[in-house]
């Protein structure tokens, strides 16, 4: 209708008038969409990269030292002024993997209305009554397209990170009434938290006992087996191998981009995580893969009486990011040329690997752990591991490593957390490209000093 | 520049094919962003309600029956045929306020996209690192609105659920190298679930000691304080009172809905959940607000050691959410006849134990608390407490309530799991609207039948 009684309008002026005004009407279309964005940016920013100071301020604490965890000493003293500024490269917050969530765009962006998800219950019919059936879905679709674990037969229990997961896994597999607790080990150099997070509550039902490599005493026991292993990259196997051990295999960084997947794990207790997996660790959310439906129960009961379930919003939110990780599996292998999720991260790690590598060579005064190349099932090559965490050693006269590179500017967790000598240290290969290269400038700066 | 030599294009017909070129962009923009709205909101419809069967198969577990939660026989077992199906009000699922959320529209609609809140870390500088400074922000202005809690000079400790939070409360507050576990004691009724998750992983910090009406022993000891009370909605002080006490107040139902606000609650730890306030279960949000600094950062510790955080999602939805709620309060105020969200949710629960009252009198076979009312400084009058649950007494010769109703396919939680009598059951008020009614209908029936 204003259409028709446009064209007849009379004169070229108006014409002109009314070109104006609607290239007008697009720019600030276009200027507002931009700015929507842009405030969604903004809006998103609670994430402050602060930290001048501790996180937690452990001196004041009463809590042992053997039991610091994780998080304890670390802060996130990034500080702007660049040489100046202390990278902490301590814990391995997986930052690296943001680029290619931007470059997503809206594919996995999620919505959720203020009526959704409000009660405590997913679906009642299931023995983990709080997990969310889309994310059931997309989890076994997931290890299907990737081939990493084996989901038939398995219950899935969802979990606030795969670190609830593991003390529900503690408390699944303790005997109930046995006269003392039983005892949990890994092999050194093992997950600096395992410990911690064993023994923090003083529990009557599990105890830490230190390295599975010296663990000898008879009866029940846990063996903790991380594969690739955290810190050191390695691929690993139970090592204690005694008729009365329940296994827990923390497959955390069981994935493509770090490892060549050899074929699909088949365990009887499984944990993951999409922290490392895509990079979301403010979601919070882990999964195990569990064959023993008795053990699935009693998880899920732990969950129950720690936290009441798992939040519904980011199992719904690791739903919509899973799918779009498959996709982009099942898409690459259509379409020659589209990028999947693991072949980006594969090739920033492998760049990053390189670059490292480098670095160290140059150096002389470190060394790096070296891997078997082997065929991966997903990328159908054979491909070298390469971790997210580096493992590095300090090589002649310095002890203790942590400290000389603190020294430096470069906050690492010393090899003592581990459980080994604190030559070693470990360094998080997955935090974001400034800290990176600042990181690698600093190694460099190191052996010119020297 | 493009502009420049635009103006001197040569003829009409050009000038209108711009504009017809134009305004065709124009439209293009328009229904890009209409469709970009839409798709956000399509996106969210993964809610489904399910169920049919027992959420938990307690029976097959190693869990003595003393260990038994919550959830354990949460049947949600509501079959569509009826008056054949069971009406399960055992536990508390707070679906009462969809329909307020529902009204709210696209108001409470949280929208994150695939890159946002991916690192583990919060606000570095605060003490809970893993806190979303948003959430803080509203979680102080929602108090500071309704009038029931001091906040200044407040350290606020986000969890998992306030259930996270108790047990971090518990782990904070114990003596770290005591030689025996610290009592942990409540006056009975006190809530069902307070014995399992103090005791279930056996900690040689803290232990379940009973009732604190009958607590004799020397020494340190941590009472907690449910006020309102659950079950059975009375406002409560501390009982022991003795001078190596330390406290813990579960104050989830103190919200104008449920109670009249007496004053702002100023003690030393307070534990607060979403799931009552406003109904969002799903979520797993609570918080503590917690005099002591050091006290926070061991709460802290604990949540870093459980779960390493809380969901960032969650976190943010839930300030969305209780920004609406202040809002709604202001605009109240300020606008009459805008209903607020207390407002709202007071109306139904007034009804609801109006036609509760009226149909318990008839029967002449139940009783119920009465309550004195109180001037609630929220809604400036003197109203009468509406609990979130009825603990309803069955009177003359029915010594076991929970399996009366139950034969009348009524399903509540026996006096037993409250460490009192079975003749008390608890009945949960926040159901939804159908279930409510059918609720009401059985107990008539009820009396029809006797």
């Amino acid at each position: 209708m204003w259409w028709g009684s446009m064209a007849k309008l009379p004169n070229m002026l108006s014409l002109w008038n009314l070109l104006v005004l609607s290239l007008a009407l697009n720019v600030s279309l276009i200027l507002r969409m931009v700015s929507e964005s842009q405030e969604r940016y903004i809006g998103s920013s609670c994430f402050k990269k602060q930290g001048d100071g501790h996180v937690f301020h452990e001196g004041s604490l009463t809590i042992s030292s053997s039991l610091s965890s994780n998080f304890a000493n670390s802060s996130r003293a990034n500080h702007p002024q660049g040489n100046g500024r202390v990278i902490n490269l301590d814990h391995g917050d997986p930052t690296v993997y943001e680029t290619f969530w931007r470059q997503m765009g809206d594919k996995t962006t999620i919505t959720i209305p203020g009526w959704q998800s409000m009660s405590y219950f997913s679906d009642a019919s299931n023995i983990c009554w709080f997990l969310e059936p889309e994310l059931a879905k997309e989890l076994v679709r997931l290890h299907n397209v990737v081939g990493n674990a084996v989901t038939d037969g398995r219950h899935i229990v969802v979990g606030t990170g795969s670190s609830q997961l593991f003390l529900a896994a503690l408390y699944a597999l303790s005997p109930p009434d046995a006269a003392e607790p039983i005892s949990v080990v890994s092999a050194a150099p093992y997950y600096s938290s395992y410990p911690s997070m064993t023994d923090y509550q003083k529990s009557g039902l599990y105890k830490w006992a230190g390295d599975a490599d010296s663990f000898e005493k008879e009866g029940p026991y846990i063996e903790l087996v991380t594969s690739p292993n955290n810190p050191d990259g390695y691929v690993r196997r139970s090592v204690v191998n005694r008729s009365q051990g329940l296994l827990v295999h923390d497959l955390a960084y069981y994935w493509p981009q770090y490892t060549p997947i050899s074929s699909p794990a088949d365990h009887e207790l499984t944990l993951f995580t999409v922290s490392k997996s895509t990079g979301h660790a403010g979601m919070r959310i882990g999964w195990a893969l569990v064959k023993d439906q008795e053990v699935a129960k009693k998880m899920t009961k732990f969950i129950e009486l720690n936290t009441i379930g798992v939040s519904k919003d980011s199992q719904l939110r690791a739903a919509k990011v899973l799918r779009a990780v498959s996709d982009s599996c099942v898409q690459e292998r259509r379409f020659q040329g589209e990028e999947s999720f693991f072949k980006f991260s594969y090739n920033i790690m492998s760049q990053r690997w390189k670059q490292l590598r480098a670095t160290v060579e140059r150096s002389g005064m470190f060394s790096l752990p070296r891997f078997s190349p082997a065929f991966c099932t997903f990328f159908t090559q054979i491909l070298e591991p390469q971790p997210a965490f580096v493992w590095l050693k300090c090589e002649g006269e310095i002890e203790d490593c942590e400290s000389f590179l603190r020294r430096h500017k470069i906050l690492t967790r010393s090899g003592r957390h581990f459980g080994v000598s604190p030559k070693y240290v470990r360094i998080s290969m997955l935090d974001t490209d400034e800290n990176f290269m600042q990181f690698l400038d600093r190694l460099s700066a190191i052996q010119i000093q020297s």
